[in-house]
């Protein structure tokens, strides 16, 4: 049983009993009416050596990363982020100074979107870093895009690019590996890590930024998505959960993916397909979204977002549409625990 | 720098910029207006090792009292709990029964309070279980209750008794030591634990109840309190809370402080002062709140409340009282970390 399968399997029976509950578990956020404006609620655990490793990661990265991905959650509903409570879990190798640096990376990317710190838990931790963040925010009743609305013939988009931040990982993963096994040499001839040319890998990896700004354009354009996602796990996964909650297929063509050259240049070095990185290797935190196709002209003006394919009716499945036509069903991820 | 002291260092710069934050961080709960309702944020980060100790305490207690103690904390601000997100680590020596167990307990607390569960995260975890939950309440504006509105004079009142989850701590970690001192003898002879007559102590720290009932006959004797606190780190720090953010002091009788017959046997027979257990123990979660000396009849005739004390004047300082007329400077609990 994998990620998904234990959530659906611990939450199946769940009947919601407050008039004020919308929408429950299922999306990237609660909804929860209050009156005119709905409130909207998501929550991240964070776990040292599971989500982040501090022998690479500056704790005012992993902070602002924390922060960004739930702001991240309530865009992916078309919301505003408004505020948001942190816990942390602290062990004894944490003086008050690193406590403080991550605290301000919170605070940076709150600041950035708008979002008050109104709360939160910090107690000791026996083991490693533990970080708790719930992320609230409004929108307008008719506003909210779930990830259910998709429908036939709908235009498949996605912000920014994809397997940058997944190279990213890769890369400082590589240097850790090359330092642990230094550290059996002479202390003196340890190079220092050249990621020249790589800056923007890292960047996507250390400090994905929330994509608020999408959020501002294609309300300025009078786009409203059909349906919506964050990309967190990777765009196959994504995808499957709009046509999941949809009750769609679609299909994504491979040479419409947009993959920086810098992922691509670092793909071929590692000798790995860019577009797997794309698909499977999830952080980028984009927007990934669907909307109707008389929204093409609107769309195809916005800078930044990408038509990568369309939604289908459900019968025809899931697919990646390869360079030489050939179709693939695209495969879930999440992570494999049970 | 405790826990208190790093919680006030870390978020004391932060400054509010949403309209709708009419209170953050320093209270039970952060308060977020959305027009005629206010809606009411609480969070708490539960680590194994540090709240919880999986050899005595099952899984299903554990995720009631991890709902409970968040209810608590609504139910403190004079609130109604109405949504909870659920976020797990877990690690793999958990199974999905023990998973369906632990969520059982929050489902029942959930269920037993009108909560629903609306979203959280489930990963897995390198090291313990890791419970982090935040619950989402609603209150008219003028209902709601902050910590900060004890004036002199006012009447110190707590709900229930207060000792008897620490006694029950004490209880199950004596048997837990000498249960792992016979694991080295023959496993033939060892007997059960024999925990009878004392089961309230156990279920007091087991299975915590939040006090929802009470908030309901304080609204039905048409009593609204001045400040209120819920009981999580034992009585001293909690009262010491309440003058603090309302710039006053408290004398607190001792023989006002309502102790259960099964705590103050078991005090005697660990050779410790029950008052102490009450002062310094925690995790009661009973409702501590101050009310006006007018509103001293009603308040009387409430089952389950009792009057320990009255606030004062700042300079006069946050007393107790012992029996034979001494008095002493209330000292502040919680974990010290750095």
């Amino acid at each position: 049983m994998g990620e998904f399968g234990l959530i659906r399997h611990l939450t199946e029976d769940i009947k919601t009993q407050q008039a004020s509950t919308h929408k429950g578990v299922g999306d990237d956020c609660a909804v929860i009416s209050a009156n005119n404006s709905e409130t909207l609620v998501t929550t991240d655990l964070l776990l040292e050596g599971i989500h982040f490793d501090l022998t690479y990661v500056p704790l005012k990265h992993l902070g602002y990363k924390a922060a960004s991905v739930n702001i991240s959650d309530i865009y992916a509903m078309n919301g505003t982020p408004t505020q948001m409570v942190v816990s942390l879990g602290i062990s004894k190798r944490f003086s008050v100074e690193d406590m403080e640096q991550l605290y301000d990376g919170i605070k940076l990317a709150c600041r950035n979107h708008g979002v008050d710190i109104v709360g939160g838990d910090t107690t000791s931790s026996l083991t490693g870093l533990t970080i708790s963040i719930t992320c609230i925010g409004m929108a307008d009743k008719e506003d909210i895009v779930y990830r259910s609305g998709a429908k036939d013939t709908d235009l498949v988009c996605v912000s920014g690019d994809l397997g940058a931040a997944y190279m990213g990982l890769q890369l400082l993963e590589r240097e850790k590996a090359v330092f642990n096994q230094q550290g059996n040499k002479d202390k003196e001839v340890q190079a220092q890590p050249d990621f020249q040319g790589k800056e923007y890998l890292l960047e996507r990896q250390l400090k994905p930024e929330a994509r608020g700004d999408i959020i501002k354009k294609l309300k300025e354009a009078g786009v409203k998505p059909t349906a919506m996602i964050d990309v967190s796990d990777g765009l196959s996964s994504e995808l499957l959960h709009i046509c999941h909650e949809s009750h769609c297929g679609c299909s994504v063509y491979e040479e419409r993916i947009p993959i920086d050259y810098q992922t691509g240049i670092q793909a071929e070095q590692f000798g790995i397909s860019a577009v797997t990185c794309a698909l499977n290797g999830g952080e980028d935190y984009e927007l990934l979204f669907t909307v109707s196709l008389k929204d093409y002209e609107k769309i195809s003006q916005i800078e930044g977002v990408h038509i990568i394919g369309r939604i289908q009716k459900e019968e025809l499945g899931a697919l990646l549409v390869t360079r030489d036509g050939a179709e693939y069903p695209l495969q879930a991820q999440g992570w494999q625990h049970l």
